[in-house]
């Protein structure tokens, strides 16, 4: 029997040792450990890291909260009085290079008292520049880790992950997407602990895939061009987030930990007035892939 | 017999009139015009002013749209299927010095065919910093306007933009609020003329007010500290505009023209985990003076 604690137990481990691979991976960086509990019961630990090498802003955060469920949570889910229990670790990286891509991460388990619960959780990429080697190598490793476990994973939660990272008023994706999930139940084929190393593996290879994209990435050459771009880019990521994700715009309704969920936002962003890239040039290659449903394991500019 | 193109018409000269003035009081930065049209009936004109003097990104648009009124409007204000007409001027002026304040104004009107209509608007105040005299000479510009038509405006306008521009994630005010209005009609007391007359006192009003902060703001000196919060507050801008503006989210959310939207995001905003200032200094009295409530007009220190 897997308890909500050992659930706990092991997202808080994998918590810590993504805080080390990073700080390895950045080579200066480290991360700053804040605690904070929560009144109505449980608390969390977000570790931030500013001003490394190679990442500019990034938070992992773990939380373990439970108490009555929120008026809201029961109204979105229609669901009866009961007591709730959550966990989850979430990531999101901005890093000073404009060559190397943001990314987020995040697991979760959610119970009630009442006998529901699921997982849920993913990684997307946001490049600023779309290298599609880089999109190849991301998305076969997603692919190859959710194989292992369910022949239909990779491409259920690839379209997911394209429909939920979506910015409606820009028609735009965030970026090449990843892998999403949620409301994940253990069944005939995929038991409660399978289902749960699936998850706990998601954060696990989290940190190899980041740390290969710093390694390799950090070290091109750019210049102002490419940080206007990035700047664009982060103030699209805000407007992603702040306007559209569902986890922030339920945290900040819910009265959750302000600077937890917004440990997603970007070092700095900049908006100018209908910004239009030049034609031929990398920012509208970039520009031009922001779709759903392209298949970048296969996919050839 | 005040028609819907006479308003339009109105309008559209109040936006001329204010692009004057600022570009006026600004010294070096004109405007920008772009103009739209709106595939189901009507477009606009906006209007943007980037890298001035004083001014560093300041939109006013115009628009005046029409067409069959969107399920979304028909839902949140719960009528029967009608034709309407919408038109409006929207500012927000981001100023180079954040001794300078940030400034939002309003106006519109809207109309249906089944004979529905109301008036809309307001304007709000965000300094960077927070001066008393500031506050104290807005404040009572904006009750000098509304005393003119009726007693009780100022008092009624101000606590509703008090409420309006607040953001609750952050238990802060936008700013130091100003007038909000929405939904008025003509009645004994008020006719439809001198409604009228009132909302474009509003607009006329603005750029009186902004010049003022223009002239005298932008000589004061300021430095490093100055810009990074600026920044900060930059942010918090972005967060009320974009999580919490009524109006951003239903443009946004039904398919409104974005660029025009969000027009209103600075030129460049700063995200830093967990801020806090220092006690004592000015930082910290603008941090302590974001609350609803406060009677500006006779506010001592």
């Amino acid at each position: 029997m897997i308890t909500k604690e050992k659930i706990a137990a092991d997202f808080k481990q994998i918590q810590a040792h993504i805080c080390s691979a990073l700080e390895s991976a950045d080579g200066k960086g480290t991360f700053i450990s804040d605690s904070w509990e929560r009144k109505e019961g449980g608390g969390g630990c977000t570790n931030i890291l500013s001003d490394g090498n190679v990442i500019a802003k990034g938070g992992v955060a773990f939380s373990a909260v439970h108490g009555p469920t929120p008026e809201k949570i029961l109204q979105k889910l229609q669901l009866e009085k009961a007591d709730f229990f959550a966990t989850g670790v979430s990531i999101v990286i901005h890093p000073e290079s404009p060559m190397v891509p943001i990314i987020h991460m995040n697991i979760r388990y959610f119970e009630m008292s009442n006998g529901e619960y699921w997982f849920g959780g993913g990684i997307d990429l946001t490049p600023h520049y779309i290298d599609p080697e880089d999109a190849a190598y991301f998305h076969r490793e997603l692919k190859t880790l959710c194989d292992k476990f369910n022949p239909s994973y990779y491409t259920t939660f690839k379209e997911w992950a394209d429909n939920y990272f979506y910015i409606p008023h820009r028609q735009e994706t965030r970026g090449i997407g990843g892998i999403f999930f949620d409301r994940l139940k253990a069944d005939e084929d995929m038991p409660f602990d399978k289902l749960f190393n699936f998850v706990k593996e998601v954060g696990y290879l989290f940190p190899r895939i980041y740390a290969t994209f710093m390694k390799k990435n950090a070290a091109l050459p750019y210049g102002e061009q490419e940080e206007a771009w990035q700047a664009i880019r982060r103030g699209r990521y805000v407007e992603f987030n702040l306007v559209w994700d569902a986890g922030t715009k339920f945290g900040l309704d819910t009265n959750g930990r302000t600077e937890s969920i917004l440990m997603s936002m970007p070092p700095q962003a900049k908006w100018t007035y209908n910004h239009e890239v030049t034609d031929g040039s990398m920012e509208a290659f970039t520009q031009n892939h922001l779709k759903k449903g392209i298949n970048w394991l296969t996919f050839t500019p």
